[in-house]
């Protein structure tokens, strides 16, 4: 490939880490790209990585060495956080999402790449330290939202569904309690996808009592597989004590009053 | 903001395109962000748009005049395109896929970034100039896919489910009949996703005889919304006759062959 000057080299690179999140670039693979010497690439890594921090854009890790790389890391400076999330409050504060039976309609919401990739890339920069093999949902609010997580992350995504799907192979398949009303429910995944000693991070859209990640947990265990954490998008204020314990949320849902048709949602 | 220097203004100016993809920025807001003039911020967008376009990550479209801005469009290059769908072919046509009932083992391809992004991106481009307001998709295999299309072109994601929900509010239910059994099925879409006029991109993981993209397409005559296409990540080749005309495919699934253990697949 024909040399590039630095400038292009700059611009191609951001876009290049931008396009991939938490995925490695090797140095060499830059040199070849760009003809360009590992002293070079390394000043010009230099240059994007304090542009790209500075405007809020994710953090360049650069390792050194021999087999030194680069990527970018989901981050989420604070301000940027607090705004985005106190935004998707005020949207799902409007009254006009309450449903019958008390329930906030947030399927707009939850299927938006606007907001989508910001609250993931939030769940992702959380739990970017605890690297798991895979990230694990329960369908289907929550599939975008997990799926950009597993995105950002660079890791694949797997759904435990309702039923077992003959397209999934063979599953393990669980009964479990959940809602208010105590009902059994099946949650199946496909044997396929996981394997003993792996470690999951389990993403959904809405924690309630937490009956089924309580249930997804199980599954993991008997499948000996680690929960490195959960991560959820929404979670009721009440009961405040929750069926698993290590679970992060972006909003709380603090009340639903269908009489007086107010919702009031506030972020974590 | 305090002014930055020129490689600084590049290296954010490209990570912020690639991280919105079809999100237009508008030339001010760039002014505001770096501290710099117009003429400086179009020289700017000039480099970034040579460079990713050369090292195909995508193609900046810069709008000139007083509201003038620039957007990275969706765009995969012809042999990077045939490079990333061989690959899915080959990981695809593994005989250990095949599951009882001549059915293929996808799933894991479905749902991880790797493939997904490409594949969405592919399918982002072909359809980038129909400007569909709404992406919509079945449940729940085609999710992941469907959602990266939404996000490539940046605009919301609405899903089918083959039962209502409570928490989707009111919905529009119809029964269609689908797969070589031709049994009856129900798909329900939430009333408030959608409105009357509006221009959908159906996108789902699978086509065979097209039972359910036409009864997608029929829900969607019933809502006075116009379709603008159907990408499909995989076609069958048989029947040759689907029951919607107007669909796209990545690639086609020429046969499986269960007694010999053999699976053919291919890039369209």
């Amino acid at each position: 490939m024909e040399k590039a000057d630095r400038r292009t080299r700059i611009a191609a690179m951001a876009a290049m880490l931008a396009r991939n999140p938490s995925k490695p670039f090797a140095l060499g693979t830059f040199c070849e790209t760009f003809g360009a010497a590992k002293s070079t690439i390394s000043e010009d890594l230099a240059v994007v990585r304090e542009a790209v921090s500075r405007y809020g854009q994710g953090e360049v890790e650069v390792a050194i060495g021999a087999s030194g790389g680069a990527r970018l890391l989901p981050s989420v400076a604070g301000e940027q956080r607090a705004a985005v999330l106190y935004e998707i409050a005020q949207r799902l504060s409007d009254p006009q999402r309450i449903l019958p039976g008390g329930f906030i309609y947030t399927v707009d919401i939850l299927s938006d790449p606007k907001y989508v990739c910001a609250m993931a890339e939030i769940l992702a920069s959380m739990y970017l330290r605890t690297n798991p093999d895979m990230i694990v949902t329960v369908e289907t609010k929550g599939v975008a939202l997990a799926f950009e997580v597993a995105r950002y992350l660079s890791k694949p995504m797997i759904i435990a569904r309702s039923d077992a799907k003959i397209t999934e192979g063979s599953a393990v398949v669980i009964n479990y309690l959940t809602g208010p009303s105590k009902r059994i429910r099946t949650m199946s995944i496909s044997r396929r996808a996981l394997s003993a000693g792996q470690k999951v991070l389990l993403i959904d859209d809405f924690i309630g009592g937490g009956g089924t990640l309580h249930a997804l947990c199980g599954m993991m265990k008997e499948l000996s597989i680690t929960v490195v954490g959960s991560g959820v998008a929404i979670a009721t204020r009440q009961p405040e004590k929750k069926r698993i314990d290590n679970f992060k949320a972006l909003l709380v849902l603090e009340e639903v009053d269908t009489v007086n048709e107010k919702v009031t949602i506030r972020p974590f």
